[in-house]
């Protein structure tokens, strides 16, 4: 809005509407697609050209980041909901049920939570208020003894890419199997340990995974599937 | 080879030499993006025109049955050796182990896992066979009281899908983050069991999910990369 609009309804003009067109297309091939959706899909599903779509949004980070903001924020709200619980062991496999739904509800979500975009400043950063709640999250349950002592953060990411596998292979024929995965990982996290386990990623490969995961989407062929 | 090569190395025909290129190109492949690289991709490695791949494979499943003879036959062999340990548990999570390195050392291979293929008759007759080594396998470890009653085939699937996630999203960056994955699996099977589980998928369900890996392979975007 412009700063004379504040007692009317402002007439959008039409690179506003163009730019509400755009991010709600993107949400849709996003959320069928996932994140992996070319620039170009989204112009086709919008209806614009494509040097519309990256003037308005000259990186897809851009994109992503206006298309994700109000997940971003569900999210947050889910984190700190669980911090909110007085028993830290609810508060944590809470949290772990609601991530993993809208993940499930979200091809495109499911890829924010597994990939880092150092370019898209605001949703990193609200990407990490969020991780440092989930970091006291983790204290919490670990020192209420009901999370084991080896839990490291990065399991949750790992766990977060597995359930990705899962809905991403069952879709629409399954699309509860999801949730007997996040069961099981939830009864592997509880204290007392059952075994020991292989040591978790570092923290630096992680992340550099997190950010594969990102610069593969746009150009590279998937994997597991493809072109 | 022909009735009458018996005695002498034969030579060759270009059909046979094209048939060989194509299913090592294939391999090639198959095993960096997936099942679901196009023929065409396979048809620009060999260096042949789609016209000759799809005289030697008329379709994908055929080629994929060619690549992945060696794969079913090794990890039938995997179930096998899971059967002829003496100890149910370590046969059975032995087997997790087997088989969850061959699908991170394969990303084609961790396809065929998940995916179904009516239509390659003696890939499936060998999956079946596996497949029933594998109910065998559960069974022992559930009399022998070491896996928890309320374990499914189904949930070796859809640990499957899970680790293909996994594998997926970390690729070179973290490649042994499957590792901690399977072992968190391990022991969330392990009896007694430490809660109760959402139903696993019915088993038309996850048969039509896996119908579904193949029949999006090749034709549809991945919903979590893309082209």
């Amino acid at each position: 809005m412009s700063p004379d609009d504040s007692t009317a309804q402002p007439l959008r003009s039409d690179a506003e509407r163009n730019r509400g067109r755009i991010i709600a297309a993107a949400r849709t091939v996003f959320g069928s697609d996932g994140l992996g959706a070319s620039m170009a899909s989204v112009a086709r599903e919008t209806g614009v050209g494509i040097a519309t779509l990256f003037r308005h949004f000259p990186a897809k980070e851009d994109l992503v980041a206006a298309v994700f903001a109000d997940r971003m924020d569900a999210y947050a709200d889910a984190v700190d909901a669980a911090l909110g619980d007085s028993d830290p062991w609810r508060g944590f496999t809470g949290y772990i049920e609601a991530a993993c739904a809208m993940q499930a509800a979200d091809y495109g979500f499911a890829d924010v939570l597994t990939t880092t975009f150092p370019t898209a400043k605001a949703l990193e950063k609200r990407r990490n208020e969020a991780y440092q709640a989930m970091l006291w999250l983790i204290d919490r349950a670990k020192t209420a003894g009901r999370l084991r002592e080896d839990f490291d953060p990065a399991d949750l990411v790992l766990m977060h890419m597995a359930v990705a596998g899962v809905v991403n292979a069952t879709g629409e024929a399954a699309p509860d199997a999801w949730r007997r995965v996040a069961a099981y990982f939830i009864q592997s996290f509880e204290a007392p340990a059952r075994g020991s386990l292989p040591a978790s990623p570092e923290h630096d490969a992680l992340y550099r995974a997190m950010l594969r995961a990102n610069s593969t989407g746009d150009t590279a062929p998937e994997p597991s599937k493809g072109s």
